[in-house]
């Protein structure tokens, strides 16, 4: 892969996937083994009723003594599977199986998928309130906007523990770190970027807001009707809000208008973006097309104008994958006892991921803005430098 | 162990359960590793994406290549702990770890402990009912009677899949599978004898009403006001329904009373059973002292009276142990796709215990009138004979 731009590897075939995904991703086992009367005495009647005691009497032993305190809760509705919409939750658990074995090989955290057969945010929070004090994170996944804003925000005030929508904030964290990567590449100071974000669903929005954390002053974002500005009717809540972070130079109009002399592209929409829009940029720029399956632009043609190209795709150069983030994200809360995951803890993440791969052997290169998802030093990274945010927040228990 | 009737193990300390505790019992695991950038896409975007929009279209499939088909979900409020009582959901977390780890060791079963912050039925129902795509069965766990019987009723009439409170029933199966194994060590018909059941709990309940299904014509209840007549004032509509099918000869008054002259007492209530009340029983009769963690009366004591005697302790011989019961029961069931869990498929399982037993080496005798609960066989046996009275049942999908 390494050298040239973009080189696909061998396809894989339906075949692998479905029997791979046969009788589905996961196991539950016991960490130690039941094989004796004396471990069935200890881990089961008459010894775990010591533990349970001891709990009873002082409920902090829970996070001792159980695995509640560190497993994470993978909960989706459904409603806004990868690129696939509104698919429904039986549909979308081969999803959230897959990212509780992400959560596993990259964080060390064992997790659950809980899909839900309601789409109902009052319902949703009131679910997660009952089963309280079966888990000790929330990964909120696939959930369709506007309502994952409402959802990701009614959650964390309910809930005393670590809540986090990966849609929006692994996106953006992993978008962030690799924004850095390419800006190292190309010698270009984050601060000074112009960036037009296509796509004002959860991942849009997060990333404008973390861009906008980072000091990126000159941020526009873009949806289905265009340049979101202030004075468009029908603006909801959330894009209303971002119209006052976003368009400092007052853009209206439609995407390649926005795009003529931008050095930046973040592609989150699952619409296609023309060659011409892209050739319309200003030369020697950056296209992340993040769509999935397939990219807003093919990025062999985005190539040809743009200087550093990222696509969401295992099969083409920097991967934009939000495993660079989640799993250390929520390992360092957790370490850390966070009761929250604050803006500061998600740019530390991002600083993370970007350090890895900039430390990386052969270093950073065009073709090498993020770490590979595979990289088992990223995980731990990212942990570390978010339980250190956390405590420096003063947002631990 | 063998050869007399009660001889304790080493005890095991404190130090030792609580480190074996330490960070929960349990374990989330992907079964297949992603340690390559080809797994990641098989398990991950882009490959999932194929799964899913497989079973968005076709949702059957969702039982072939998701995990939630053959999950069980161990369920518990936390009100009716072991022997401890109503401790809370947080503290009987570690029981209900213990009881997956026991599903996986014995059943082949993935299981995940659910604890709910709420002891409403209709909350509770409400709550599985909205986590239904989640998961495959439902273990029901450390529920409070009577509540536990209506809170059994509603979810199997609101759950397509099945429902079992283990406290009752897979009590009620093992209890029934060492009275049949005891019954042949004595060379007695189970049909002809009296049994007074002390405790009209969940267990106790469940045990009455097994024991008639199989033909024992003389089973009398013994609550904490003496016998279950149908003549007493306050009886909850569990006992006016016990009543009518129990108590043939119409005694009434305290348990000492009931058991003079009776073949077998099962104790299932906390309470204590004076060893006058054991002696005044049948010569050569049967003790089950089942409370956990003390018995009733000390086998040694009963031991002086009865021909058998059995207890729930792991660390006396005849221990009768649900974990001989529920991981089959559960794993024949999910084997026939049954959507119910059915009176013949319990009394099957029953049977199934005691056919292990009776062809275990060295055969039957007054000190191993059932399994051990780390006898392999036990598991697949009780699975086949359930998955085969489910089908014949036609209660499968």
């Amino acid at each position: 892969m390494e050298g040239t731009a973009v080189e696909q590897t061998t396809p894989i075939t339906d075949d692998e996937i479905f029997s791979w995904h046969e009788g589905g991703k996961l196991e539950v086992s016991s960490s130690a083994p039941l094989d004796s009367a004396r471990a069935l005495s200890i881990a089961y009647t008459p010894g775990v009723a010591n533990v349970s005691r001891a709990i009873a009497a002082d409920p902090g032993l829970a996070a001792r003594y159980t695995w509640a305190h560190r497993l994470v809760a993978v909960v989706s509705d459904g409603t806004a599977v990868l690129g696939l919409g509104d698919i429904g939750p039986r549909a979308s658990l081969p999803v959230m199986e897959g990212k509780s074995a992400l959560f596993k090989a990259f964080g060390g955290l064992d997790s659950i998928p809980i899909v839900l057969d309601t789409t109902d945010v009052d319902e949703i929070v009131e679910t997660m309130v009952r089963l309280r004090p079966s888990y000790g994170a929330v990964n909120l996944e696939d959930v369709s906007a506007p309502r994952c804003f409402e959802l990701e925000r009614r959650l964390i005030d309910a809930l005393d523990c670590p809540v986090m929508h990966d849609d929006q904030h692994g996106t953006a964290i992993v978008v962030l770190a690799a924004l850095r990567g390419a800006c190292t590449v190309l010698r270009r100071d984050i601060t000074s970027l112009t960036v037009v974000i296509a796509g004002a669903g959860a991942a849009g929005v997060a990333c404008a807001r973390i861009l906008v954390a980072a000091g990126v002053g000159d941020v526009t974002m873009i949806d289905s009707k265009g340049v979101v500005h202030a004075e468009r009717d029908g603006l909801n809540p959330v894009k209303l809000e971002l119209a006052a972070i976003t368009n400092p130079r007052g853009l209206t109009g439609e995407l390649s208008h926005a795009l003529a002399g931008t050095d930046v592209l973040i592609g989150l929409s699952g619409a296609t973006v023309s060659e011409e829009a892209i050739a319309g940029m200003a030369p020697g720029g950056i296209v992340f097309a993040l769509s999935n399956p397939d990219p807003e632009i093919h990025p062999a043609v985005a190539a040809k104008y743009a200087a550093v190209v990222a696509t969401g795709r295992s099969d083409y150069p920097n991967q934009i994958n939000n495993v660079l983030a989640f799993p250390g994200v929520f390992r360092g809360a957790l370490d850390a006892g966070a009761r929250r995951i604050t803006e500061g803890m998600k740019l530390a993440a991002a600083e993370a991921i970007a350090s890895v791969a900039a430390n990386s052997p052969g270093g950073l290169a065009a073709t090498r803005i993020v770490p590979s998802p595979l990289d088992p030093r990223v995980g731990p990274a990212v942990a570390v430098a978010v339980a250190t945010a956390a405590r420096a927040e003063g947002v631990t228990a």
